[in-house]
Formats: structure tokens, C-alpha cells, sequence
């Protein structure tokens, strides 16, 4: 009976799960920055680029003026006294701040709430969904969670019993939903996207893959669908499955759907850069065709960390739960209880965002202004990052058409792919570390994300300030270059 | 192969976990709550305590001025620029914010952070914990968490492989910990603490329990220990079972040295009422003991929510682990990084309760002002209450010597056992539920936390307000009056 505590004697689990976001490669940057920090001029580079991660602040995206100046006056509710606060506030955020304030039982920003989130918070929440879709939405189906990945998390427990219970994931995927699986003892189901059709998805693939899965004995409890994750990289939806009835049929109509609707996920709901799409959520998509809410599981995810304001250290974001019974919604509720509630801060911010300045309102101006450049100078590095990887030998990439990322193809010669093999890395992972040590740009290998076999990739966020972009693509462009001679064919 | 999502094809142990602090009692209070604001004055009651959780400020106590003033300039720092803000904050909570945001990369309060926290912090909270033990602390040993919980679920995670590894929790227990194991599948080792000697602990009944459960083949991986939960019914510290030599000898040593020297736990390290007995923390004890890093693996956890400052709602905490490899403190940073960081809000309160304003600042007088008025009152509270749970009869009650509860034991009458018996409900949550529905005082059950076989206990905040101390005592003194008579033996 070993009890002490080894990597041997670790749940294993946790030791199958990994986390390339945050892996290898993100490690080891780490390392060189701390190491940058104490000897200067000890690398062949002064800075480390974090290109991994869709982390828009820490490239010095500015947050939303308005949205700041409610969190201060929330977090500290004396201002609203003070003669001064008017001068250094705008007149709605007081005027927010005073009725966020009043939706608080006991105005009490540091106390616990109510597991799902402040009742008065959801309120607004459901109402801005209702706005946006044009169907009703309920306060009782949100909840309010850490950033999105709690949400996730929450669902992969309640749903996952066992090894043979599978969750069908698009590939390219997003890190968290294979890390969340593994974590919580599951099966990841695959289904490819096309990179030739710029991530598009054929229902005879998901048709493939969910008939494999069954033969081998896994029972599909849930489909993650994102399509802009498909397109770029990144998530966040995932609904259940399983519908009551006739669920083939069903589930090649709402696919089919989905291609020709070309839906975006809500996380990214404004991060769009091109002219001819826009952003239609899932669930007025599926309400749109007929579905209520007792015929068709949903969850949808949505997090403060993406869109225009970026706000990924304030961690809000919630989940919308729909029909699910009672009886499994209360499993749910006994989850999100077990963590007490989500951080106030966070679902104040995520009121805000479902709930932006209207025109009329004194920060209206300011709050367009300040998103409208966000977003044009996103599109313009979206699109100027693009044309520069396509512009590299040995280098394909599909446009991005929303959100932060792009997921380049690097055609590696066969030398690199055994060089790699020789000292046990993927190549991507090869070649990515290689990149980071020459250059201090640190991406995310395409093997985190799941590819097809043979074909290897780097995540890259589109985020990088646009003046220092030229010097980006210029450094990386060189290494391609030497990287590729060395191991010519 | 049923995929269909009911609550019988969902995962077993979220079924088998129950969360007493947030179960039946509470949702049931929740729905009276709600029905008062519907309908005024129909029901014997008009407003709904929630006694049942340690809230302090739903219970109208008031935040530290200072810690909330950096927040404030911390979330909208463009205040730092503005003349109006020397009037409306303290010359000391501006240096501090500025020094805060120096310490963060791109003083970007919106980024996500190092997976641990931002290091700056983390520095900060290291410098607090040596300065108050007397040992050192390293940055490196610290990840700042969303509050005590999700670290907690990290370890458990971590822990436990299956239904054969063992926790060690004493009963009465904080929910959490039975809720956690339940959810990752491990089994609740329970050692009982002995209510007649004021909830004190044997050693010789810990060997028992650790003996029996090792006779059934189970695993002892870890031993949650909190004395100020052993004498009051929470939380909060979790450390390893298992030393590399002469495990037997050193855990009696270990164990003794805590009675004698009556260790309070580091949540609750502020809320110590009685004046022979001082807050030393676990980690300060086994380091005087000569245990250095290496041949005791510790992990302490705190949190924003509790002590004086009471800000449950930020969700910020931290654990400090010590004494694991290198290679099992990466797994445990791979759990963290899966859910990218804690909110920043509440890394930034962390390092602020752990290094408040000293003699010589601006705002010290005011902070030790508010803080001894919150502190002062808690322990009238606590003595109050207790004192009135003694003269009730077929009550008795442990006075409390720190945190926010009493566990006072209520001596049912057999028929009152039958009778909860016959409605399947154990007589504690009769009681309970006949208490909510009479006079709209909410409470947890004993049951939730485990209690010796055919005792029962309530758990009962002492943070309602002093004013109205005196009526919930007299409200819950004639419903049990009337309880006890309608059940007599």
C-alpha cells in the first residue's frame, strides 16, 4: 500500500492531461524571460514575444474606459459620496454603478452570492441575450463562472463517468477541452476540419467519426462545436449531444445549418474581420429553426477574456444551460456550489459586456470609439500577419476571419521531422522551441491542438502591437529560412 | 450504450457528493427568500437569516477602507493620473497601488497572470507569511487561487487515484472536504474530535482511525488538519500524511505539539477571541520543530474570505506548498495552468491582507480602528451567543474561541428521531427545515459536517448583526421551546 507521494503515485489522470497553451513551450519562455531579467544581453534577443496565448492586455491592448471606471466605483462604493467622483467619473457609469450596486443584496461587493451569480446580474445577463437573439433567455439558466473554463470543466464532470464515455471534439481543438477530458477520465472523439476549405466541416467526417466511436464501445454524451474555432484555433461551445428524438436527422440539419449560416461563437461574438459574416450565436440559430428549449441541449459559453475588451485577469464569463431536466440541472447547481461562487468582479464585468453603452449615454462616444479602433487594428494585423506567413516559402495559412489567432501550416522537410523524432519531440514542438530559443517568439505547436497526421502547425495570436509586427515576421521569417536550409531534403 | 444526459447516466460521484453549506437547507431558504419579495407577509416570518454561512458582509460588515481603495486605483489606474484623487484616497493606498501595478507585467490588470499568480505578488505574499512565522517563505512555493476552495480540489485531485486512497478529515468536517473527495472519487478517512473536552483530539483516536482504514486496504495519502475547524467547524489546511522516516513517532510528536501549543489555523489566523492562546501557523510550528522543507510536505491554505477583512465575494487565496519533488509540483502547476489563473482582483487583495498598512502610514490608524471594531464585536458575538445556547435547555454549546461559528448540540428527544426517521430525513435536517419554515433562520445541519453516531448539532454563524443578536436568540429559543415539547418523550 504505497502512500507516498512520487510522480508513481499521482491520480494518472492528472498525469495523462496535457496543457500546450501552458506547456513545454510556454515553460521554458519562462525561463528565458527570468532569465533576460537577470543577465541582459545573455540571449540573442532582449525580449520574449508571448504569441501563444490570446492574452490582448498583455500586449498592451487599453481596457474599456467605462468598464474600469464601474469595477472602481463597485469596488469601492464610498466614491458614489464623494463631490470629486464626479469629475473623475462619467455620469452613466455612476449611474451603473448605483444600480449594480442596488442588484446586490446588501450592496455588498464582497460577500458571497448566490452559486449561479448575482440574480440581479443574471437578469441583465438573460436580457442582453434576449436582445441580441431575438428569444427569450432566463436567469435561471446562467451561470456565472471563473472565465470560461469552469464552465467547461463543470460540464466534463457532470457528464464524463468513465473511459468509455466521449466527448466529440473538432480538430484543431482548443487545449482546454482534451486537458478537461483527460482530467476528468473521458475519451476525446475527433472530428477533423478541412484546412483545404478553410476549416470547413463535412457532416460525413462527423459522421465517420461518431459511428467509429460507437464501434469501439464509446458512448458520445456531447458534440463541442466553435465555429471559430474551427476557423482559427480557438474555442468555446459545447452542447449536448443527444437529442430526444430522432437524433441523426436532427443533428445533420443543424450542422448543415451551421455551414450555411457560417456561425460564430459568442467568446468572439465581436471579433470579426471580415465584411460578408457576421455573428449569429448557436442558440438563435437552433431556436431559429424550430428548436425549443426542451428538445435540444445547449450550453453555450461566453467569457470576458475575449472580444474587444480583453479582460482576461478579471475572469468573468458565464455558461447558458438549456434543456437540460431539473433533476440534472440541480447536479449542475451542486458543482458550481461546491466552489461557492464565481468572483463578483467577474460577473460585474460580464453584466457590463452583455450590457455595453447605449447611444445617448454620456460614454457612448468614447466606448465606440475606443472599440472600433480595438477592432480595426485587430482586422489590420489579422490580415497583414496572414499575408505575411503566405508570403514565406514553405509556409501556408488560412485567413483569419475573426477572433486572435492564426494557425499557419509549416511544410517541414523529412530531415527535421527525424531530427525531431531522434531526440522523442513532435517537430512542431522541435521547431517551436527552436524558434523561441533563436528569436524569443513563443507559439503554440500545432500538436496541442490536434492535426492531421503529417501535417504540423503553430498557433500564433494576432495581438502583437502593429508597429512591431514588420519586426515579428521579419525575425521569424529569417529563422524559417535557416531552419529550413539546415534540414533541406 | 444509453447517451441519453439523465440524472441516472451522469457521473456517480457528482451524484454521491453532497454540499451541505449550499444543500437542501439552503435552497430552500433561497426559495422562501424569494417568495417573501413576491408576496410580503406570507409567511410567519418577514425577513430570511442566513446563519448558515460565514458571510460577513451579507450580514452588513464593512470592508477595510484601505484594502478597497487600492482595488479601486488598481482597476481603473488612469485615476493615478488625476489631482482629484489625492482628495478622495489615502496618500498610502496610492503608493501601494502604484507599487502594485509596477510589480505587474505591463501593469496590465486585465492580463492573465503567471498560472501561480503573478510573481510580484507572490513575492509580497512570501515576504508576509517569513515576517509572520519567523521561516522563511519563496515566491515559488505559491499559487494564489479563486479562495481556499479550488486549491483544495487541486490537492485532492492531485491525490487521489481511486476508491482506495484515504483523506484524513476530522468530524466535524467543513463540507468541502467530504464534497471534494466524493467528487474525485476517494474515501473519507474521519478521525472524531471530542466534543466534551471542547472539540480536542486524541491521539490515540487518530492511530485508530488510521489503523482501521488501513486494515480495509486503504491508502492514507493525506491528513486534513485545522484546529480552529477541530474547535469551531471549518476550515481550512490539508498536508501530507506520509513522511519519509519513522512516520509513527513524528506525526505523535507532531499531534501533540499542536495540542499543547493550540495552533488556529491561517484563514481564520485574525479571529481569535479568548485571550490565553495566540495564532501560530502550522508551517511556523513544524519548522520550530526542526522539519525543514524537505522531510514534511505541508500545504497551508488562505483566503481573502474570512479574518477581519471578510471578502468572500473577491474570491482570493493562495496555498503555500512545501516539501514536494520538483517533478510532483509540476503536476500540481499543470492543474493550475488548465484553468489559466485566479481572478486578479483577488491575487491583489491576498498581497494586502498579508502585508496591510503598517505604524506610519497614512491610512494605519484608520485600518487598525476598523479592524479592531470588527474583531471586538465578532467576539461579543461569539461570546453572546454562546452564552444563550447554554441556557436553553436540552442545548449545550462549546464556547468559541475564533472564526465565525458556534456548534452548539441539540439533545432531541427520541420521538422527534422517529419522526424524522418515518419522513426519511436525518434529525438534525428535520430540525433544521422545521426551524427555516417557523422563523426564517437559516442554519447547517451537524449531518453535513459528520458528527459522533446519535448526536446533533447545528451550525450557526455568529455574524449577525449585535442589534439583532438578542431576537434571533429569543425566536429560536421559543421554536425549540415549542419542538421539544411537541416531541417529549
Amino acid at each position: 500500500m504505497a502512500t507516498s507521494v512520487s510522480v508513481e503515485t499521482l491520480n494518472p489522470k492528472v498525469l495523462r492531461c496535457e496543457y500546450a497553451v501552458r506547456g513545454e513551450i510556454a515553460i521554458h519562455a519562462q525561463h528565458l524571460l527570468q532569465q533576460l531579467e537577470r543577465q541582459p544581453g545573455s540571449l540573442p534577443f532582449d525580449e520574449v514575444l508571448f504569441c501563444n496565448i490570446g492574452n490582448p492586455q498583455s500586449f498592451g491592448l487599453k481596457p474599456i474606459t467605462f468598464f474600469r471606471e464601474v469595477l472602481a466605483l463597485c469596488d469601492h462604493p464610498n466614491l458614489l459620496d464623494q463631490e470629486e467622483t464626479k469629475s473623475l467619473f462619467s455620469t452613466d457609469a455612476i449611474t451603473r454603478a448605483k444600480k449594480i450596486l442596488a442588484r446586490i443584496p446588501g450592496r455588498a461587493t464582497g460577500a458571497y452570492s448566490h452559486s449561479q451569480g448575482i440574480k440581479g446580474l443574471r437578469d441583465e445577463i438573460a436580457a442582453g441575450i434576449a436582445s441580441r437573439d431575438g428569444f427569450p433567455a432566463n436567469a435561471d439558466d446562467i451561470f456565472l463562472t471563473n472565465g470560461a473554463s469552469p464552465g467547461v470543466h463543470m460540464m466534463m464532470q457532470l457528464l464524463i463517468r468513465n473511459g468509455r464515455d466521449g466527448i466529440m471534439c473538432p480538430i484543431p481543438q482548443y487545449s482546454l477541452y482534451s486537458a478537461s477530458i483527460a482530467l476528468h477520465g473521458g475519451a476525446l472523439v475527433p472530428y477533423y476540419l478541412d484546412e483545404s476549405s478553410g476549416w470547413g466541416l463535412e457532416i460525413s467526417e462527423l459522421k465517420r467519426q461518431l459511428e467509429d466511436a460507437r464501434s469501439k464501445g464509446i458512448a458520445v454524451r456531447a458534440l463541442v462545436v466553435s465555429i471559430l474555432e474551427i476557423l482559427l484555433g480557438r474555442l468555446v461551445s459545447m452542447f449536448s449531444f443527444v437529442l430526444k428524438k430522432d437524433p441523426v436527422s436532427k443533428r445533420e440539419i443543424r450542422c448543415n445549418s451551421l455551414r450555411s449560416e457560417k456561425e460564430l461563437k459568442k467568446v468572439y461574438q465581436e471579433n470579426i474581420y471580415v465584411t460578408n459574416k457576421k455573428f449569429n450565436s448557436f442558440k438563435k440559430i437552433v431556436r431559429s429553426m424550430g428548436y425549443n428549449g426542451d428538445d435540444l441541449r445547449l450550453v453555450s459559453f461566453q467569457s470576458v477574456s475575449k472580444g474587444y475588451y480583453g479582460e482576461c485577469g478579471k475572469r468573468g464569463g458565464y455558461m447558458e444551460v438549456t434543456g437540460f431536466s431539473t433533476t440534472v440541472r440541480e447536479q449542475l447547481y451542486k458543482i458550481a456550489s461546491v466552489n461557492l461562487c464565481s468572483n463578483i468582479t467577474g460577473q460585474i464585468l460580464s453584466s457590463l459586456v452583455m450590457n455595453p453603452p447605449k447611444a445617448g449615454d454620456a460614454s457612448y462616444d468614447l466606448y465606440e470609439a475606443e472599440k472600433d479602433s480595438i477592432l480595426e487594428s485587430l482586422a489590420r494585423r489579422a490580415k497583414a500577419m496572414a499575408f505575411a506567413f503566405n508570403g514565406i516559402d514553405g509556409i501556408t495559412c488560412n485567413k483569419t476571419e475573426g477572433a486572435m489567432y492564426l494557425f499557419p501550416r509549416i511544410h517541414l522537410p523529412q530531415k527535421a521531422i527525424e531530427t525531431a523524432s531522434a531526440v522523442n519531440k513532435a517537430p512542431d514542438v522541435f521547431y517551436a522551441r527552436r524558434l523561441l530559443d533563436t528569436t524569443g517568439i513563443v507559439v503554440t505547436p500545432g500538436s496541442g491542438f490536434g492535426q492531421v497526421a503529417g501535417t504540423w502547425h503553430l498557433r500564433f495570436t494576432i495581438l502583437p502591437p502593429e508597429e512591431k509586427i514588420p519586426s515579428i515576421i521579419s525575425r521569424f521569417r529569417e529563422f524559417h529560412e535557416e531552419f529550413m536550409a539546415q534540414y533541406r531534403d
